[in-house]
């Protein structure tokens, strides 16, 4: 049957993507079971597997989520900066790098589901990379290599350096001097990463003297 | 007693701490039990547990083995920054971002073991932070600041900035293309993000025009 909106089928197969997204993002797909997916989403196990038979598809449907939500946010950027001209181009990679943060400060989980994957996590689900991320990740290096190439700088290497950042400062913070994590939830701190990821993009793609 | 270097009991305490590494690394210290890195060891429980009675304390020997590797590593060229003048403190963060990579290149569960930390792993374990890394990333700014402050840059967010690019290409590398991952092992490739890392750097510590 094809569930419709608002209907309480529709509620319970949202509370199990929800589930499943902060539980793999927590503590990643392969320490979570179907069983603690369902008692966290408030359901029991034949509810949870009825919309979802394996927990594979259940993985695939929250990195579904993870993509969508990656390419609504900084998607449009990434294109516009790929039309320039220069000053243009400058101005839509300083969104997409806001957009970015923005999107990680507001869903942490997001990140969390690329780094555990980064760690090896649902390494048996081996075809995200080429039919997701792959297509995705081209437009944003392209995004990059219409200042990055004129400058010298690695268009690649320079679009990784903005997602690891972002992914590091989301994940880890910084220490604050006494040993204690502080990171998206510091307004200042934010603000001075913030500031820092812009300062890095404008080094990176200025002219040689 | 005390296990004197070179007896049998002095490579069984090896061969646990080894697989512990191996395990924390690979599959988070949350996710792996005293049998499972016995086993992995080669020794009994028994035995592991005549070295470590608690995981907890087999855990902090293996954050040691972590924190004194990157030490050894890259706390020498953090102090040679901080004593200047400035075209020798620049050699020497070149040498701090060439160690660092070195490091990551031939022992990959250093970045992994803490991407788990900041992934919550061991989170009940708190007063690594304080006692043991804040202290070596004091180090690490102190280093950068030489340089970063006059040339308008935040001294503690460069040094982040190096350290998760090189945690973030160690774990996922970059995508080729086609959607394989490819990073450290990749001769071509390692040489191309050395080279970006110090082109990040140098662009970084800039005086402003």
């Amino acid at each position: 049957m094809v569930a419709s909106m608002d209907t309480p089928e529709t509620g319970e197969r949202e509370a199990v993507v929800g589930a499943a997204i902060r539980l793999f993002s927590a503590l990643s797909y392969d320490s979570t079971s179907m069983a603690q997916v369902a008692e966290a989403a408030g359901v029991d196990v034949a509810t949870a597997t009825h919309f979802f038979p394996t927990k594979r598809g259940l993985y695939l449907e929250v990195m579904t989520y993870a993509h969508r939500a990656l390419a609504a946010a900084v998607e449009q950027p990434a294109r516009e900066a790929q039309a320039g001209p220069p000053e243009r181009s400058l101005a839509a990679l300083h969104r997409f790098v806001d957009a970015y943060i923005d999107l990680c400060a507001e869903h942490p989980e997001i990140p969390a589901l690329w780094t555990h994957r980064w760690m090896s996590d649902a390494s048996d689900i081996d075809d995200l990379e080429e039919h997701s991320l792959q297509p995705l990740a081209n437009e944003f290096v392209a995004g990059f290599t219409t200042l990055a190439e004129p400058a010298g700088t690695d268009p690649a290497l320079l679009t990784y350096t903005i997602v690891w950042c972002i992914h590091g400062f989301t994940l880890s913070g910084t220490l604050d001097g006494t040993g204690r994590r502080v990171g998206m939830d510091d307004p200042e701190l934010l603000r001075r990463f913030r500031a820092h990821m812009h300062e890095v993009l404008d080094r990176m793609v200025r002219l040689p003297d």
